[in-house]
């Protein structure tokens, strides 16, 4: 249940992932959680700040928590990518 | 005070960043706040997330901030950027 209110940043416009998440709280949850990985963490961030300055005005960062995780590609070979969640909550 | 206690992430190489945390741990500071804006945000979690694993064990995350700030070009234009901070803190 918890996987229905989570948005994965990924290289697609920004605005898709900003319009995913408002879309969430418009159907009535109280938290998103927004995640990313690697080089696309730092729009993870901007896709929570775009959120909460233009539509969701009374949503607030409840938590951001950085990890890392580790990656097997196809080949077996095994590498760390840094990782971030941000949980945005309104009341 | 609390400026002594910074590093700014930026585009050089990642371990500089790191070890620039390290070195302001060992000088016996018990935290030290990361900071990065725009694009280079991931790559302030990344450096947190090396000084943690590889370098200085008992450092913990104690916060992460995300905010907006406003930038001044030099024609006089603002634009916005998001940014990040993140406080490591040892016991």
């Amino acid at each position: 249940m918890a996987d229905e209110n989570v948005v994965f940043v990924g290289k697609k416009n920004i605005m898709s992932y900003v319009l995913a998440v408002v879309t969430q709280f418009n159907s009535g949850v109280k938290e998103v959680t927004i995640k990313a990985r690697g080089k696309v963490i730092s729009r993870a961030v901007d896709v929570a700040e775009i959120v909460r300055n233009r539509f969701v005005n009374d949503a607030k960062v409840k938590d951001v928590r950085i990890m890392t995780e580790e990656l097997t590609s196809e080949d077996g070979s095994k590498s760390k990518v840094s990782a971030i969640e941000i949980v945005l909550g309104r009341e």
